[in-house]
């Protein structure tokens, strides 16, 4: 039942519209003068659900812009090395991600790109945070019960399954927080797995607050991403990962037209005949696809659904969402080639994010410093 | 047993034979072109025991130099907010740990005496290495079995009892070996109580090199304090404390000859009568007065021992040893109160220091990076 649960919120009308309702009404909810904060982990090449998670939803959102709102994105290196790689893998990755990110056409000249490794007032924050920051609250976020083993019902830390997990997977929910703090963002896009973390962030910022009688840190607002998971091709109960095992479950942004078109094929669909229709408990592998085209076409599933009514079969549907992903990526592609053939040029982009992104930073440091007693 | 074993291993002959040759016979066992690294904690005024176990040993450590070696000395200022407190507090402690480090004679030229949470480096690396550094490893710390009133028996984390403690307190071992890595530190001068925290530095070292297949830290060494630790005047079984609920148990490096005076006669000793020996098991009130003053002699116990056999009894001693503070400390405590009413030279002496700090720091932390796959 729970998993059904799930299902339908992921889907369901209320976040969805409220969602869309944020892009498409010029970021209503969204005041002039905002500061939006997100970041993207440089962990390999781009799928589908990365693009339609955030780079697309970030590029959005920067379009329909408020007055004086700040956008400021970051490639999360810091985070991207609580499981290590080698050096080339992780500098691999990270050209590919801000190329993917460049060709997806976000526009850096209207936003702060960087690197988060570049700017050491992260991690300057991350102390000070980590200080301030219960144990039993870490020990309570979701994805590190899962990521070091622990069994959801137990509330003790187990020291033999504890013993070879690394601490950074414990803090990192802290430097997330300090992240975002560090701009003073005020308003965060996350998916739902990141709301738990979401939440942790404002109350780290009022235990700051409160702890050094300051009203320094506003208490940043979530943002629901618009489009909602997208999952796997082959098992619509999985999310989409690059770390399937099954080649056809992930479309990449870099896929080529045929390529697309093989993976859509193979993709699972049911065996209910007539009309699609948006029934994720149902009909998940269809209602999967459903959710992809709404996303492309920013658009509402329901309205997608409808729009969808000259489709006659699965093959047809399929066909459809080829066209839709081949359309959306056919230009990107060539770019991202072009991109990742001139290095130089992703880190001067880089270079130039970190210089804006440090500008606020080392201020909003310098008055934490004044705040904490360190000047 | 286990307190005696202590004691005996805190006054041990080859402990202070070992330790006091290392700054005799010019740092004998410190190589020329060796990296010296030391930290101070800005916990409030300097007693005693902080003055023997760090402050006067860096002096002597710089006065006994090899040739080419490099010093450096930091106050900690990050570590202190594992327990926050207001920012006028920490900064006053600041103040008067700089000018007491100063009063006591230390030369801000022969070495780099700075201010940490001004060199970003140092949160920068320890994020790297806590993502290298396993919570078992942390777990296994005596200091935060204690601090998190963890039963040392107990090999589970009990999350009622960790419910509040902060995160900090688990990984400020990680900053220290991050603040002692950063430098390429061959030698760190400890106290007993810090062995097993650079015990763990020099396993991360390890973990990093093994991870990264290079050899770009060395594993540090120890150098153990020749003064062994100074004892409660009034309790001889707990340390020195400023903590101490009793005014008489610990000396300041501030107070004047009368309330020295004061303090040393209300001592406790024992009721043996005879020469002065050297007996902590037997005679701990006198065996922590004759450990004074052999510190302050420079000598080890056995020969200040010798050297008292002209004390008659207990008060004699107690003369002998207010004679010693008071002419130790009369000209310190002028210049101390002298700098205390410059702040702007203290702030400028730290500012200097920080940025010769800065010079190695942020040459090193670009080679980890580098390792690391950041560049």
């Amino acid at each position: 039942m729970s998993i059904t649960v799930n299902r339908v919120s992921r889907y369901g009308a209320r976040c969805l519209s409220t969602a869309s309702e944020a892009v498409k009404s010029n970021n209503a909810g969204v005041p002039a003068n905002s500061i939006l904060f997100s970041m993207i982990q440089p962990t390999g090449k781009i799928h589908l659900g990365n693009y339609l998670g955030a780079i697309n939803n970030w590029k959005n959102l920067q379009q329909s812009s408020s007055e004086g709102c700040t956008y400021i994105y970051g490639i999360a290196d810091l985070h991207a090395i609580t499981v290590p790689s080698k050096a080339e893998v992780l500098r691999k990755n990270r050209h590919e991600v801000v190329a993917s990110i460049l060709a997806a056409g976000l526009d850096e000249n209207k936003c702060i790109l960087y690197q988060q490794s570049s700017v050491p007032e992260h991690t300057e924050l991350s102390w000070i945070l980590t200080c301030l920051t219960s144990m039993g609250q870490l020990n309570r976020m979701t994805q590190w019960k899962s990521k070091s083993l622990q069994a959801s019902s137990s509330s003790i830390f187990d020291d033999k399954v504890l013993g070879n997990t690394k601490a950074g997977l414990l803090c990192y929910p802290v430097l997330q927080a300090a992240d975002i703090l560090l701009y003073k963002s005020t308003h965060v896009p996350v998916g739902d797995d990141q709301a738990q973390h979401l939440e942790l962030c404002r109350s780290i910022a009022s235990t700051f607050n409160h702890t050094y009688q300051t009203g320094f840190f506003p208490l940043p607002k979530t943002l629901l991403t618009p489009s909602k998971k997208i999952l796997s091709l082959r098992d619509p109960s999985k999310k989409m990962s690059k770390s399937d095992p099954d080649p056809n479950a992930c479309i990449y942004v870099t896929d080529d037209p045929k390529t697309i078109m093989q993976k859509v094929r193979r993709a699972v669909t049911d065996s209910i005949q007539g009309p699609i229709t948006f029934d994720p408990e149902n009909r998940p592998g269809v209602s999967n696809m459903v959710n992809i085209i709404a996303s492309l076409r920013n658009s509402t599933v329901q309205e997608t659904a409808s729009y969808l009514s000259f489709v006659k079969d699965h093959k047809q549907l399929k066909d459809v969402l080829s066209e839709f992903l081949i359309e959306e990526f056919k230009p990107k592609r060539h770019l991202f080639d072009k991109l990742l053939t001139d290095k130089s040029y992703i880190e001067q982009i880089c270079t130039k994010g970190t210089i804006k992104a440090r500008e606020i930073a080392s201020r909003n440091i310098a008055s934490v410093k004044s705040v904490v007693g360190f000047d």
